[in-house]
This record gives structure tokens, sequence and C-alpha cells, in this order.
């Protein structure tokens, strides 16, 4: 990862030299949160974190950063001299990469001087908001094609290069089978996916003569796209002259790829006439500006495909392209003596739940989740017992003071946010990326299907405890007092 | 530019082995076009061109490239061995960047060995598709705010680091004044901007002291953020305060953001309210969820706002995050002997435009465009001829035959693609961003207003030549009768 230490806002750096002037040995705590679902649905997949430890166990100032800062006229050279030397020497913690994360729980918390801890605002955001975004997008298309196998080919309509690069990767975290994107799948070990475009058909004389030259070539894995001149009348008639001769000589992997017209008619003829021409081994790829609503529809109508290239809708995030996550200030204080923070708003659930907090993840017996609890890191151990005991436990809603439930039976918990730096030090293993993507598959399935539908999901709850409540309280009252 | 050969679809290299093998030796001119206005909006800015140009020139297969690519076990030595050694030969002729381009008319175009022009379909399309979006958002934010300025705030919400730093760069050229994107600062020299967050104001003991301490800081232009408790009620008294001080001891620039709530009701308050403390010089600036749409129904409304941070739907193109640019084979041949191409479709307007084209853009005599003409280079001259004489020209329909206008009167016009890349190498030169900038300026001056409305704007005509639609017709009916 080359040198991210100026991939920030410029508004940083201005804070950064104020806090040098004036609380250089101020210690806070900042949340990474987020506010909305994105696309209308009920739940998101964390995605990002691995780069991002790297960028900032990385991050430093380069001598030439240093100088292009001068030259903006603005900072002094003391606080250069600071940033050269700057190492980012505090605490992260993070929910595990492939999570299944929902609005207002922190998902990365950083505890470091201010100084430091402000300065990863930027990154943090740019990494985690993008990826967990595509991978959301992409567990939603996996989902509406009952698991797939969805190929992501969104590199031409993707948002730069490493726009289609980190996509690609968030787009496998969230179950993408395969890519096109060939640099990805170099940097990641990604499986590559793709056969041929029009201008193949349209390089040779005829349709005919382009299938069987590709035939040739690739006997052992021959996918045809079949809609330069017309699908049904002439593409799936020349695909299946060349599927058998393919398949007397013995081949069995090959298929026809569509990609435009109405994919639920066309796969219905297509595959009709395949089974009547023999070659019921032959697949359909469809693809053509899919997204998992298009998908879900033409599914539950039984079309008959069998892959799906799904490009520029899932490496955008189509409708919703960006994921609300933003990092605010909840604790700071001098040598260990910490103060909460909150940031009061009139929108009620604007308002940030203030202190050092961690999140518990409740699921019953069956490995399913039931309902998260945000409470603060000095309640722990007592939550600890109590969870032992399976005792009742009260959930108060986040912003709503008169709504609670008791949680009253439950199976195991865990806790999500987990160090991954201390002290400026990556204290977890770098993660294969299958790793990672099996860890999204299985909190998936841990997720009730009822969290899962497209359009208007059951809404997972996320509580506060007791102690949280009456903190946050009280803070929004001595605010209001002001 | 690190080398980006691999930044491509997999299907390019299984194509690339297949043409190997059967038409190495052919020739092909491709197009890339797009094809539908982002936004609905009336104009697109073309952007990503001098970066494009060097990753073409730049771009080579690594030995580690080639070792990976053997890895898939798909590609045979031979083939491996050309990549080894593939450099880019051909031409490439494309629309000055900065340029307004319309749907449908090619804004590069690809001449070369066809196994050299196919390769860089990925990579056009990825560089010209995401700056172009953002480039005219942009435009569309900087037309909706009279002027702005705007300061490009996007990088938390952008997609991935190349994702930001590439908005940026579009953004720029697209007319905003500033980013908070330092690296992007850095990287093409535009100016930074930014100044505080809430988390500032939050690790004072108050707002008071938080804002003395900036103004300390930076005295001599200090824009306080004034909604972190109460805008009206704290955030504006307490600036006023501060800017009372810092213009006793001489200074003038200094000014607020409004961060949340409803903008025109606040800037119109804080405006009063810095009027009558007699500070009439201190500046709004606003930020939060801004678009083209927000901005053009506040600022006709009267809204008192010097400039506009936009950020999320600036970097991402909000609910239209992607541009249709497709790159489509348009000839081919052997040895010079070139036969025009045609992809059908059931769609009119999927039709292609075929053969070896260019565009003439005609101007009114007041240096406003009046419309595009596409047509044949091999017409160029009888054309050059006909305008250099004013005579009255047929500009088609490009897809309905029935309907053709006579454009009789008319200024100058210029021929929009040039070259940029002849054998291989570059043949323009780079050009600095502020240049690319005041081309867009121009070129959207140029624009009746009409073209520049947001919603519903006049659709600029783009025509196709006799010669090119005879030659359309021709093609499309011999595919008919196949």
């Amino acid at each position: 990862m080359k040198n991210l230490a100026l991939l920030t806002d410029f508004y940083e750096l201005t804070m950064l030299q104020g806090y040098y002037f004036t609380l250089r040995e101020e210690d806070a705590v900042f949340d990474m949160f987020f506010r909305r679902q994105p696309f209308g649905g009920g739940f998101t997949i964390c995605a990002g974190l691995d780069p991002l430890i790297d960028a900032i166990i990385d991050l430093r100032f380069t001598t030439e950063d240093i100088e292009y800062l001068d030259s903006q006229r603005i900072f002094k050279k003391e606080f250069l001299d600071y940033l050269a030397e700057f190492r980012f020497l505090g605490d992260v913690c993070a929910v595990e990469e492939g999570s299944v994360i929902f609005p207002n729980a922190p998902v990365v918390r950083v505890h470091g001087r201010l100084i430091q801890a402000q300065l990863l605002e930027s990154v943090i955001l740019n990494f985690i908001n993008f990826q967990s975004l595509i991978a959301t997008k992409t567990a939603r298309i996996v989902i509406a094609s009952n698991g797939g196998p969805v190929l992501e080919f969104g590199l031409r309509r993707a948002h730069g290069v490493d726009g289609a690069i980190s996509a690609t990767r968030a787009a496998y975290i969230g179950g993408a089978a395969a890519t096109s994107n060939v640099l990805a799948g170099k940097k990641y070990n990604i499986p590559l996916s793709g056969t041929m475009a029009h201008s193949w058909v349209m390089s040779f004389d005829s349709e005919l003569k382009a299938f069987e030259k590709y035939a040739e070539t690739y006997p052992d894995n021959c996918i045809l796209l079949v809609d330069t001149f017309d699908t049904i009348k002439s593409g799936v008639p020349n695909a299946i002259r060349v599927f058998r001769k393919l398949k007397k000589s013995g081949q069995r992997k090959f298929g026809i790829r569509l990609d435009s017209g109405d994919l639920e008619y066309l796969s219905k003829e297509a595959r009709r006439m395949f089974d009547e021409a023999g070659l019921p081994e032959a697949k359909i790829y469809a693809s053509n500006e899919l997204d998992e609503w298009i998908i879900n529809q033409i599914m539950k109508n039984g079309a008959c495909i069998d892959a799906w290239g799904v490009g520029t809708k899932l490496v955008t995030g189509d409708r919703d392209p960006s994921l609300s996550g933003v990092y605010k200030i909840v604790a700071k204080g001098v040598a260990g003596n910490f103060k909460p923070s909150i940031k009061i708003s009139n929108n009620p659930e604007k308002i940030t739940n203030p202190g050092v907090k961690n999140v518990f993840r409740f699921y019953d017996n069956d490995n399913m989740m039931l309902a998260d609890l945000i409470y603060l890191e000095d309640e722990e151990e007592v939550l600890i017992k109590a969870i032992e005991k399976r005792e009742p436990l009260r959930f108060n809603h986040p912003s709503f003071d008169y709504m609670h439930l008791i949680c009253a039976e439950y199976g195991p918990a865990k806790k999500l946010l987990k160090p991954v730096i201390i002290k400026g030090k990556r204290v977890c293993e770098p993660r294969g990326l299958q790793d990672i993507r099996d860890s999204a598959r299985s909190e998936i399935d841990s997720l009730h299907s009822t969290f899962k539908r497209l359009i208007n999901p059951h809404v997972y709850k996320v509580s506060i405890s007791d102690r949280l409540k009456t903190l946050k309280k009280r803070l929004i009252e001595d605010s209001c007092a002001d």
C-alpha cells in the first residue's frame, strides 16, 4: 500500500495544527458508525478493514508531503516537524471484516491522542464506507439469485482504478464468485471470468465462423455471446451447431451469454432449444444492467439462468452509491480521565451515543442473531456475569425514551469490537480474502430471512444498555440546560 | 502512473488470444461513445483523457503479470510471449478534454491492429466514463449556484482511494474552486479548502472557547462551524464575538459554515445577525448533502450563501453514478482495406453508427453551438469545401429515417476528434488541469442556456451526414437480408 498520509480532508490538518498548539496532550475516543441501511435493506456487511489497518499503521508524511503542506503557507514549522515524525500510536478496535453490521452501533473505535485519532477520520470513512456498500450490494444480489453464481463485471463503469479494484475485493467478500477485473484478480487471488464481447462476433465474416473459432481456441470452456444479430433466430442455433461438435469431441463445459432483450423469455426459449437439441448441459449466463430487483423478479418467474454477470449497478451501488458512515468524538480527557462527549441535534436519531462503548450480539440457541446491545465499557464485567447466568436483560430503544424490551431468553452472546491495532501495532493477523468471504456467508446465514427481504425488511434491534441510556439522558439534559 | 496492463476485463485477454491465433493481421477501428446524458441533463463534459493517454502509452505486461496470466492455465506460451512484448502501436483520436460532448457521437476513436485496439476497451471506459460523469455533475452544481464557489468535500464517501482522487480531478475540470482532498490537491495542484469539524468544537470546554482558539490559530482565514449546539442561539452569537475581535485587530476574512438544519432560513438569519452586528464581511458557507437541485431551489429563494461545500453527491454522481460509455467496433479490414461494421439491435437507438467517422461542430456567429454533424472521414474534404462556402447542409436524424433538417446559416465549424496518439506515441502536449478547466468553462459558455436547464433541457442536435446515413441504411438492410 502506498503512503496515504495525505489521503485526508484538509480540515483534519488545520484542526491538527490547532490541537498541536492547544490540546496536544488531550486523549480522545472516536466512533465510526453509519446511520442508515443502504438500498432500503435490512443489513450491511462490513468490508475494507484489512487494507485500512495497513493504511493506518503505514501512515507517514514524506519529505515531499511536508514540502507540499509548507507551500500552503498556513502551517508553522514546529507543527510540520511534528507531522514529519507522525506515527499513529493509539488503539483501534473494530468489528470483524465480513460481519453483519447495523446503523448507529460502532464499527470502528479509535482511542489515542486527540491529535492522532482525528487524522484517521477521512481514511477510515473512505475505506469502510465504500467497501461495505459494495459488499452489501453484492450480498443482496447473491440472495436474489438464490446463491448465484454472481460474476462481477463492473470495471468499465467503476469509479476510477481503485474504485474498480476495491469494488472487486468487496464484491468477493459479499459473495461474488468471480470477477472480470484481471488486476484485482491478481492482487487478491480472486477467480477470473469472461469470454467474449460483441466485437469478437463482429470481427469474423459470420456469427457461426466467430463461434467456431472461439470453440477451437477454448474447447473446454466455451461460452458464446448470442445476441449480436438475433438471439433466437441466429445466436442460439449457431451455438447449438458448435456445441454439438464440442460434445462429440467429449467436451461438456459450454454455454451462452444473453446480453440484451427479455432475459426471462430468451432464457426459457434457449433452454428449450438446447434441451430439444440434446444439449441439457449447455449453461445460460445472463448480463445487461442487472441488479437484485431484476434478478429477483425473473428468478421468481422461472427464468432458466445458471449464472449472472453483474456490473454497473453492483460496483457503483446504483441509486444508493454511498454508505452514510461518520466518525464522531465520543469521549475526551487527559491521562485516562475520560469524559463522555455527545453531539446534540434537533433530530433525536442524529444524537450520538456518548462514551467508550462496545456491542454485545445475542444469538438464539440455533445460532440465529437475536439483537445487539450497545453498552459502556465500564459495565462490561457486570454484563458478562449477567449473560453467563442468562439473566433477563433490558434493551432500551436508542432514541425513544419510553420504548424498551426485556430479553429474557437467549443463547450465546459475543462482543463485536475487538482490538486490531494497539499502540500503533497491528495485533490481528492479516486475513485472507477467502476467510473474510466465509465469515460474511456465515454471518448472513445467521440472519433470519425476514431481515434479508429486498423490500421492507424486518428491522433488526440495536438497543442501548441501562447505563448508556442514563448517561445519554443526563448529557442531553446538561446540554439543554446550558 | 503505475502499469495498468492488467486493468482490463478478462474477456479482452481471452479474445486477444483468439485473435492472435486467427486474425493477427486484422486492423480495426473502435469508437468510444455514450448513449444517454447523465442526470437527465442536456450536456456532458469530457474528462479523463490526459491520464488515459499516459495509461495507453505506458501499457506493458510485466514478468509478474505474465506469470499470473500463465497461472490461469488458459493462455498458450506463444500468446504470452506476444503479450510480454506488447506495446500499443496504433492511433487514437479524441475530443479535447473539457469539451462538451453529446450521446452517440464518438468521443475516443482507436485505430490499429484489432488485437491491440481491443485491449484498450476497459481502460478507456474506466477513465472516461467516471471522470466525465463527475465533471458533468460538478458543472451542473456550479451552474445551479450561479458560479459558486463550489468546494469539493467528497473524499469520505468516494469510491476508494482513486475514486476520490479522480473525482477531485474531474470536479476541478467541471468548475469546482477547491477540494478538501489533500492528496489530490498535491497531485494535481488544486487549491485546498477546509477548516474544522464538529469534533473541534466538542474538544474544548465550550463553543466560544473552541472558536477563540481557532481564531488564534487562523486569524487571517477563520471559518467557524456553528451548528454543534444551536446555530442561531449559540453558534452565530459566539462567532460574532470572535469576529468582532478579529475585525478590531484588522482581519477581514472570516465566516461561518452551516452544516445542518434549513440552510435557506439559517443563512438569512445569520446574514441579518452579522449585518446588525456590523460584520457585513462575514461569509456564509453551506454544506450537508447538497446537490444541484437543492442549491438551485434555495438560491432561487434568496438564501444568503457565499460558498458551497458539496461532497457525497458530487463525487459519486448520486442517483446516476455511471456514464453509459461503450466501445464498439465500427470498421475492420486488412492492409488499409476497411469495411464498415454495424451492431444491430431491436432498439433502433442502440444501432451503432458504422465506419470511420469524425464530427463537425457548428457554431453561430456569436460562437454559440448550433449542432454537431457526424460524418465519414472520406467525405471530409467535400464537407470542408461546402463549409468554407457556407453551403446549406443536410443534417439527418441518427435513427429516424424520415427526420432531417437543413442547416442553412452557420458560422465557424470545428472538427472534434483530433489525434492524441499516433503509432503508439503521444502527439499532443500534456495539458495542465487549469487549462482543461478553462476549456470546460468556455465550452459551457458556448452552450445556449436552454441546454443547461437542470430539468427537461433542450436536446442538442447530433445528426449524421447524407453519406453516413446511406451507409447505415445499406448495412442495416444487408444485415436483415442475412
